[in-house]
């Protein structure tokens, strides 16, 4: 059979039902800006590592400072994290042992494990990544093996990272799926009226901005046995006494609750961590969590890069790299104030509304010294382009300095 | 409202479909399988490593061989290799930019990029794991923006891994999915017969034993225009002059057909790579593939151990291991005659039928200095449990023999 004799009914047959995705209503969108990007010399640029504010294209000599890198306290060079993928390899004399980790693991995975334990409080499950994590666990969040109780109604924020939202469908097959507007507790609230077991999906900090409401989320776990589930990677090791992130540093853990986060942004090491908030989980997802259980699990320098991270987040200079970053941004909320203003979240976003501005924009910054991200539907809303800043504890003040007059003469000119 | 006021119609509303997964269905017999292992001590085994024969338990200073790891040529503790990852951190100076690559990345991945694209003669997209290739890449192949022609059935042969299993949900929101039975080319045939696009997902070398039916399925792409998508991570490295696997040493590329294998078994780092038939496709990936496309792809040490091991893959040493690793599969066949015999590939399932008998095997087994996994439903069909013994080039011929001798011997007391 050919295209040419395709009938409706066979076509109608053949496509899904586009429930919680539509690849090519997201791409005839997205591919056009992506390319537009792309002309501009905003994409695929290949570099050698200086430092986060000295990247090198080395055909041109090109130099320029990364302000959309999510290693918020420039951990992702400390000479000791390195170190310690290093000694990592060298102690244990193996990449890995190429087998699932509920079988047989390193012990160094486990010193691993027990260092991210005592560091959040909380019985911690690595992963290779934050969002395989997301994808092995939010589907027994949905089926009720975590949370208890049988399935339960999965309400994921609106605005909720591509990682958790990609699960949907996944989740969709063992419960019921809805979306909520973001961060509108009344709307969730009605959910858990109607439904005896709800779980909302939500990020901490979310990767445009802005945090969940955390306070609200927590009357409404009291009132209605809500499980929580939240990505707080843009907040890990940023927030709290011991980096916990912004939810763990202001929760107790309980078994309705879980957070995950990458240890691959301001923790700057690799993979990713669930905080757990309950014992048996912690075997239980090492045994089912599908992507979590299979034989590729964190590698050695990765496990020994986080050891050493996790050793640095018990020092007071995590502390001063917090405070470093803290001033940043307040540096920059000074100068260019926007609605998170204030808010202590490295993540700002310069909205200039069309997208053919954001690209504009972000390619003169680009020539002037500064990547920043050009972000456009679907990462933000239509209409709603503009230029992502990231900012870190590792930007020199001076430079930082630099960078606010150089968008605020392109702002002018533009 | 509280479970005793539950109707029927409230959990039916919130019940998935359970399409393509049963959570509860799964774990109520798996959960039992596991637990009884755990029991034996098969589980949760820690620690350290001296070599994949002398992996030694620190409490009680028991030792043991590792006869259930993928790394079957033994690379993963080998000296270039860790070097490799050790050198990649001191050039670099860095764990990572923490920003996704299509943006910006180190000529240090484009290094690994051209590396395997020489290597493989193909398109060569890395990732943090195959299955996160698989979860970003298999819902394009069922929406047609990789292999064209718009939405595509989607055939999953029954006994497919479970990484690419575990997107059936994500891949069905786009397009129909249907499942087939292990190799069988007639039943895929009757279905390329009633649709027009049809891709089938299957294993090149499968994780039991046994291979993809190549020869065959090649026919139906010409005839039928039907996409292949294998995932040869049991074959990689260990087969093809260059390591290229089962699949690719044996066909040509063509823009129907994508595969995608571990770096972290017989390659002996960490990682995917997916090989593209299709030039344009490795961009599009990048800007599109879902999880590939966040900010985490691999990390420094693994680029560094991946371009060391491709290095490797270049050398003579490559063949001799091969060779070091058929010459222990014909050794442990002639000892142990099971379907497989013959084949070429290192997983061999030594069947016992009952579970439990498995379970008490590997115990055995384990006491004796070697563990080899029992496995069970759902990992085989229920009443085939079974021991897997996975070999390794870097298993000494001595210590083979004194295997095969204890295998026999408990074999016979059973």
């Amino acid at each position: 059979m050919n295209d040419s004799v395709l009938n409706d009914s066979v076509l109608s047959e053949i496509t899904g039902p586009h429930r919680y995705r539509n690849a090519e209503a997201m791409l005839a969108h997205g591919e056009r800006v992506w390319l537009r990007a792309a002309e501009s010399g905003l994409l695929n640029i290949q570099v050698d590592h200086e430092s986060n504010d000295r990247l090198i294209v080395r055909e041109t000599g090109h130099e320029f400072s990364l302000l959309c890198s999510c290693s918020y306290l420039g951990l992702n060079h400390h000479p000791k994290i390195i170190e310690g993928a290093v000694s990592a390899l060298r102690k244990a004399g193996t990449t890995g042992l190429s087998i699932a980790e509920i079988r047989v693991r390193l012990n160094l995975l486990v010193e691993l494990e027990e260092s991210l334990r005592d560091l959040y409080g909380a019985p911690a499950l690595p992963g290779v990544s934050c969002s395989v994590l997301t994808a092995g666990i939010l589907p027994l969040v949905a089926s009720g093996h975590i949370g208890g109780g049988g399935p339960r109604v999965m309400v994921f924020d609106r605005f909720c990272h591509f990682s958790m939202a990609y699960i949907k469908p996944i989740c969709g097959d063992e419960s019921l799926v809805l979306s909520c507007p973001h961060n509108d507790l009344n709307y969730l609230e009605d959910i858990c009226k109607k439904y005896p077991r709800v779980a909302y999906v939500a990020d901490g900090a979310y990767s445009m901005g802005g945090r969940t409401a955390l306070e609200g989320l927590l009357e409404l776990q009291n009132r209605y046995g809500l499980f929580l589930y939240f990505d707080d990677s843009h907040a890990l090791s940023i927030e709290g006494p011991r980096g916990e992130g912004y939810v763990r540093s202001n929760i107790e853990m309980n078994p309705l609750t879980l957070i995950v986060g990458s240890l691959a942004k301001g923790f700057g090491a690799s993979g990713g961590v669930a905080m757990l908030g309950s014992e048996k989980d912690f075997q239980f997802l090492y045994r089912n969590a599908g992507p979590v259980t299979w034989s590729q699990n964190m590698d050695v320098p990765a496990i020994g890069a986080c050891l050493a991270s996790a050793d640095l987040h018990r020092t007071p200079e995590l502390g001063q790299l917090q405070a470093k970053l803290r001033h940043n941004i307040d540096v920059f909320d000074q100068r260019f104030p926007t609605r998170f203003s204030g808010n202590g979240l490295p993540i700002r976003l310069i909205e200039v509304g069309d997208e053919d501005l954001a690209v504009r924009l972000s390619e003169q910054l680009f020539r002037a010294g500064y990547y920043c991200s050009a972000v456009f539907f679907p990462i933000v809303a239509r209409g709603a382009a503009g230029v992502r800043v990231m900012l870190r504890a590792d930007f020199a003040p001076e430079r930082l300095d630099n960078f606010c007059d150089v968008v605020e003469s392109l702002m002018v000119s533009a």
